[in-house]
C-alpha cells in the first residue's frame, strides 16, 4: 500500500487528523525523570538522550491508540549529537513497532546527488557491497523546496520504490515566513507556485484518492491555506502550527476536502508539554502523559468538532 | 577572532581561495580500502563508515598544508545512519586539528525555535545540566534561507557568541535552481532579494572587512554571480560547482572583489575522486590521496591564474 493510503487508512480508523510532534526540549522533560536519569549517568550527553527516550516513550505509549502518526522533529534529537541522533532513530522504530505512521521532519534539501544521499538515510536502504541496510526509516519525511525539481527528484524515486512519502514545504507556520514565500510572482505569491509545483511532484506517487507527495501548510495562515487547498486537491497537507503557535480548529476546517479528509494538524509543546500549562497542571509532572493524552483527547473533539459544524 | 576573519587570514597565508569538499561516496572510496575493510568487519554500516573515514584521513593528510579549509558533506555520512555521522564527526575534529576550518554542509532551516536546536548542534554548545558539550563543532555551516529571518536569526545568535559563521544559499548550482530562485519579484530575481537580506542579516556578524554570515552562489550562473557580487560587497560567497558541475576558472573572477577576496571555490568529485578521471590516473587507486594533492594544486593554480589575467 502507499505511504498515504496507510496514511488515509489509519486517519479513517483512528477518527483523528491529528499528529504529536516528539520535538523534546531538555525543559519539557519533567525534573523527575532528569533527575533520576543524571543521578545514574551523571550530566552527561549520553544521559540527555536517555531522558529524552524515556519521556517519549511515555508519550507514545499513553498516545498510540489514539492518532495515526507522530513527527518527531531532528533539530531537538541533533542538538545532543550523536547520542541524541541513536534516540531519534529508536524513537521512530519504537513508534512504528506500536502502530504508528512516522513522519520524520528533517527538512533536508540539496542538489540531485545530495538528496539522494538524503532520500537514503531518511526514507530509503543503503547499499553496502551485497546488502543493503535502512536506515531512520520514516514513512514520510519533510523536504524543502528551495532547490528546485532536480533536488525534489530522488527523493521522489526513493518515495516510488519504497512506498514512502514527503510532506514538502510550501507555506511555513512562522512570522517571517512571508519574507520570500509571500513575494508576487506575476501578481501570485510564491507559495502558490511552489504548491502547483507539489502537485505536479505528487503525480508521480498517487495513492487511491491522494497523492503520497504532501505539502507543509501553517495553521497560522488560514486564509492562505484555504487557497492552497484547492489550488492542490489530491495534496494532503500537514498542518503545523495548531495550539501553542496560535492556529485554532474553527481557522483549519478550509484545510481539509469535503471528503473530510486531506489535512492532517501537528500539535507538539501543546501535547508533549501539556502538563506544564494551567489547563492540564492538576496532572502533575508525573502525570505528564496522562496529561499528553488528555490533550489529544481534547485537541481530536476541538477539531472533529469544527469540522462537523462545517461539513 | 571572528570566523571569517579566521577564514580570510587562512586564504591569504596559503594563497587559495579554495575549499575541499569531502562528500565521499562509497564508489569514491578505491576498492583496496573497501576490500580490506570488508575482510575484516564484513558489509556493516560500521564497515562503510570505517572506509570512508580512512578515505577521508587519507585526503585530509595529503592536501591540509595547501588550503584554508574543507567542506564535508553531512548527506553523505548520514546515509550510513548513526556509524557514518560519526565519522561525520570525526572528520570535522581531525580537519580542525590539522588546523583546516571546517564549513558543514548541513542546509539546515525551520522555524526559530527548531533552527535555535540545528545551530547548537552544529555551532554551538548543549546544555545538560551544569555543564556544555559541543556537538559536530563545524567553524561555518550552510542554512537555506526559506523561512525568512526568524529562521536565521538562532543561527545568528550563535554565530555571535561562539564566534561561528553561516553560508546561506542564495543561488544554488543546480540545473533547476531558476524553477524558484530566478522567479522575478517587482522586476528582480527572488534570489537577488534573497542575497540583500544575507547582506543585512550579515551586519550583525562583522569582522575586519567580511561578515562571518556568507552566501552560496553556484559557479554555474557566472552572470549571476557577478550581480551579487556587487549586490553585497561584504559578504563571502562560497562557490560550489567548479569542476565536475562545468564552471571554469575563468567565470568565477567576478565571484572576488578587487582584493582579491571575497569567494572561496569548492571542489568535491574533483579532487577527492580525481584519480578516477583520465588526467590523474596514472597515480592509481593506491595514489588516490596523492592524485588529490596534485588536483588541488592544479585547481589552485586554474583560478589564481585567472584572477592575475583580471586584476
Amino acid at each position: 500500500m502507499t505511504a498515504i493510503d496507510q496514511l488515509v487508512t489509519k486517519i479513517k480508523k483512528t477518527n483523528a487528523p491529528v499528529v504529536v510532534g516528539l520535538d523534546p526540549m531538555l525543559n519539557y522533560i519533567p525534573e523527575w525523570i532528569c533527575s533520576r536519569v543524571f543521578a545514574e549517568r551523571g550530566e552527561t550527553l549520553e544521559a540527555a538522550a536517555e531522558a529524552v527516550w524515556q519521556f517519549n516513550q511515555g508519550i507514545i505509549d499513553a498516545v498510540f491508540d489514539l492518532i495515526p502518526a507522530v513527527k518527531p522533529q531532528i533539530a531537538m534529537y541533533e542538538q545532543f549529537g550523536i547520542e541524541g541522533l541513536k534516540v531519534f532513530q529508536k524513537t521512530c522504530a519504537y513508534a512504528r513497532e506500536k502502530g504508528l505512521i512516522v513522519i520524520g521532519d528533517v527538512k533536508r534539501s540539496d542538489i540531485g546527488s545530495t538528496s539522494a544521499a538524503y532520500a537514503v538515510a531518511h526514507l530509503g536502504k543503503v547499499q553496502v557491497g551485497s546488502k543493503q541496510y535502512p536506515l531512520f526509516d520514516e514513512d514520510f519525511a519533510t523536504v524543502n523546496p528551495y532547490f528546485g525539481t532536480d533536488g525534489i527528484k530522488p527523493f521522489l524515486d526513493v518515495c516510488q520504490e519504497e512506498k514512502k512519502g514527503l510532506f514538502i514545504l510550501v507555506k511555513t507556520s512562522n512570522p517571517s515566513s512571508g519574507e520570500f514565500q509571500d513575494k508576487l510572482v506575476d501578481g501570485r505569491p510564491l507559495y502558490e507556485l511552489v504548491g502547483e509545483q507539489v502537485a505536479k511532484w505528487g503525480e508521480t506517487c498517487m495513492g487511491e484518492s491522494y497523492s503520497s507527495i504532501g505539502a507543509v501548510v501553517g495553521a497560522t495562515y488560514p486564509e492562505m491555506g484555504k487557497v492552497l487547498r484547492k489550488l492542490m486537491p489530491k495534496t494532503y497537507i500537514l498542518v503545523p502550527g495548531y495550539g501553542a503557535q496560535g492556529g485554532k480548529a474553527q481557522d483549519l476546517v478550509h484545510y481539509f476536502n469535503e471528503d473530510g479528509l486531506g489535512a492532517i494538524v501537528n500539535s507538539s509543546r501543546g501535547i508533549i508539554a501539556a502538563y506544564k500549562t494551567e489547563r492540564y497542571a492538576s496532572f502533575g509532572e508525573k502525570g505528564y502523559a496522562d496529561a499528553a493524552r488528555q490533550a489529544v483527547v481534547d485537541m481530536i473533539a476541538d477539531i472533529n468538532g469544527a469540522l462537523a459544524d462545517t461539513y
